[in-house]
């Protein structure tokens, strides 16, 4: 393998080492032990050091070595950011779900009761979905200084999710700078709205930063149900904000240019599809709640949650009749736009199946017709079209493969089905159970191989194992 | 709509009315009320014989006109095939249920009770499975002179399932007399067997026409499960053969090159995933059962039942735990070979797309790489590639938006998914529900629809209805 790579891992854990500081920070406030933070934040410094140390001659870095640095950070990350559960005597395979669940910004848990954790954990979980949410290499890409641009868009291309990446502006140091500033932003606004709300500070944090990763981590045992009608609202409207393609933002924030941001064919899609599940599912429980309102928060806030793969909730959702179920199913996987925090395959490579579909039928309706396949107004590559099916078939079969081992866990149909839904799509949210604490040793694990693989979009990981299977 | 359209459609009427003399003949030697057959039997011939009578100067029939004919023959026939259940005084969705869920050899009932039809029913049933598994307008073209062979090639293409129609010898009437020959056989011989097995002619005959077109009516509520050991073998073998590509046996009866014919892929695999299945499927029940060899017949007979899209049963198979239920699931839909009588999407479809997985895997691993997608030792062409991945998408999508309906009914989610799966790709079985008598009027519609398009492979009801919309 080319050492190069092992270099930018090695960056890419002192980045980290420095982030394990804000944990560390907050058991000092609240004087707390620090040995479970300090403890990563040492390995991981001492390990980037080792091997950012690395002598290397060549400089040349391929598209597949983007793939294997994004991988190999992920997988390293997961187990540092596991060491601190070790300290509170789980399992290994529980501490790798938590801190697989919290990059990977799923946020289903293995912990029976959150409320007992203490303050540092707390923070630890929704601070591992905030840094997962825009991906750990954009990160170390905005702080390192990087030369060659093309060197820096196979890593962007490797860990960003959806079908391409578009620079925003010419440099991408400057895009990166723009993608964080909306990032931080948009986390400190509903931070705001939510300390307005009357939640504590540590807590309106904690939830931001969940929302901002589209994670659903939280430190009460029935996710968001005790919060203030007016939170529920915030948090359902951030959801849906963080599901939106951070180009639309840039566009409207940055370039003023509204319109064209408001031309976007996934964001139009992505609002239709939001409001039809809403009324969908608004109409089929509202005879299972006693006042309409309720029914309304209960919509808006469970279909927010699903299709930005946050996961939150605000009450029991096992009350929901089978056709709502199978519709927020389908819509787990499909998630949200593009280039947010969101999980699932995405709304864009859904616009171009469909589309794509749409010209199979027209063919053999008019074998001499043309269609072009476009999308925002631009002729889509008949490679992308392909590269796109080909994903959604692998995301399927994946699927597929990983519920067949779960299915040997003895849980019911639906359960096993939802439960790998789920963390396949980085959701975290499941009908039936109320956490993952229940499921054994084997299911934890490919679980969080599964999380993995949907999270970083499934090519990094099967590029890093070719390239460890020919190495041997 | 190009009038010969309709003058096809009317020979496949008379042939159609031909074959109602069958059941007609059952209820004269069981001195049986004929006048439920001998309805449709004269609407049959009238509408046949009008539209056969139409004079038309056009002669020339496109691929889009394969389809339709194809199309309109099948919704007529299930009409037809409905009549004689409305004297038995069921509603029309239910006869419309039964009569679609013969002709597609799919054999979902929606009657508590066939223990109380009558002999010429019974006989109805099965017999709408051996009509449905070669196809109609095979038949059809065998029985009257067609005088351009690219005509007819678009008929066969139409209606026979799979990616691609090989021509086994150079003309199409031959081709369509060894299959029928080898048909007609394979019919007589189970029946031979189940008779020596046992069994009376009657149900030995019944059980044989079900088995051949892969369909799954029985003339008992618990299915097969009183018959002999002997027999239940015997129906499990000839469940796996009717799953087999007739090409297989055309090469191996007619060619006796048994080498070339045990070449195809397709043969293997299917004979690979059984073995794999039936293992799988007995490890995991084992400790259900009071012996091994309870256990073996009932995972051999199932898994053959479901792969070949039969649907029979011998016990309870809902004492199979998740796991068995998830692989049968997927494997519904999968089902056997292509140029067989069975459903789903077929093998073939399913070994083209891994393929075509596996060349965008090397694409993003060695991106000069060149790799060419071949089957059966043959380069396959970029277009049956691309056909064959949008047929898979097409067909989740259809199931996904039928599964979406039918979840109304109000059954649990394994029910709605496990209903529709065995449905759409003609396989009869479900898991929980012993028939579909229970569900509403909409469902059984919808369901039926949706047997239509699995039974056709969906392209022809597609054209048709694009061209009904066109013409209005």
């Amino acid at each position: 393998m080319n050492k190069l790579i092992f270099k930018y891992v090695g960056k890419v854990l002192i980045g980290f080492s420095i982030l394990l500081l804000f944990p560390l920070l907050v058991c000092l406030i609240y004087k707390e032990n620090i040995i479970p933070f300090l403890t990563p934040l040492v390995v991981s410094l001492l390990i980037g050091l080792l091997l950012n140390s690395l002598k290397i001659k060549n400089t040349s870095l391929y598209a597949k070595d983007g793939f294997i640095i994004v991988a190999l950070s992920w997988i390293f990350m997961s187990i540092l950011g596991a060491l601190p559960f070790l300290f509170i005597n789980i399992p290994f395979y529980d501490a790798i779900f938590e801190s697989v669940s919290g990059f990977t910004t799923t946020g289903a848990t293995i912990f029976n009761n959150v409320e007992i954790l203490s303050k540092g954990f707390l923070f630890w979980r929704s601070f591992t979905h905030f840094i997962g949410g825009m991906g750990v290499l954009t990160f170390v890409m905005a702080v390192i200084p990087l030369s060659r641009s093309d060197k820096s868009m196979h890593l962007l291309k490797a860990e960003m999710p959806g079908p391409n990446v578009a620079k925003l502006v010419p440099s991408i140091k400057k895009t990166l700078f723009f993608l964080y500033a909306i990032y931080f932003g948009l986390t400190f606004l509903e931070l705001i709205l939510l300390l307005f709300g009357g939640l504590d500070l540590f807590n309106s944090l904690l939830i931001s930063m969940s929302t901002a990763g589209t994670g659903g981590f939280t430190i009460f045992n029935n996710s968001l149900m005790t919060i203030s009608l007016f939170n529920k609202y915030v948090v359902a409207i951030f959801m849906f904000l963080f599901g939106v393609n951070f180009n639309v933002f840039f566009l409207i924030i940055v370039m003023k240019n509204i319109k064209n941001a408001l031309k976007s064919e996934e964001l139009k899609v992505y609002i239709l599809l939001y409001i039809f599940t809403v009324l969908f599912i608004l109409v089929n429980i509202l005879k299972f709640f006693t006042s309409f309102k309720d029914a309304l928060i209960s919509s808006i806030f469970h279909v927010g949650s699903i299709m930005s793969s946050t996961g939150f909730s605000i009450g029991d959702i096992n009350i929901y009749p089978t056709q709502c179920r199978i519709l927020l199913l389908c819509l787990m996987l499909v998630s949200a736009c593009a280039g947010s925090t969101c999980g699932g395959f995405k709304i864009s490579r859904l616009i171009i199946c469909v589309k794509k579909l749409k010209k199979d039928f027209l063919k053999v309706i008019h074998p001499n017709s043309v269609y072009i396949i476009t999308y925002d107004g631009k002729k889509v590559d008949d490679k992308i079209v392909d590269n796109t099916t080909t994903f959604i078939f692998l995301y399927i079969i994946l699927i597929l493969l990983i519920m067949l081992i779960i299915s040997f866990n003895g849980y019911d149909f639906e359960t096993t089905v939802n439960a790998v839904f789920s963390t396949f799509a980085n959701v975290g949210l499941c009908f039936k159970i109320s956490n993952f604490s229940a499921f054994n040793a084997l299911s934890k694990i490919v679980l969080s191989i599964g999380m993995l693989f949907g999270r970083l979009e499934i090519f990094p990981l099967i590029v890093l194992f070719s390239n460890l299977k020919k190495n041997r």
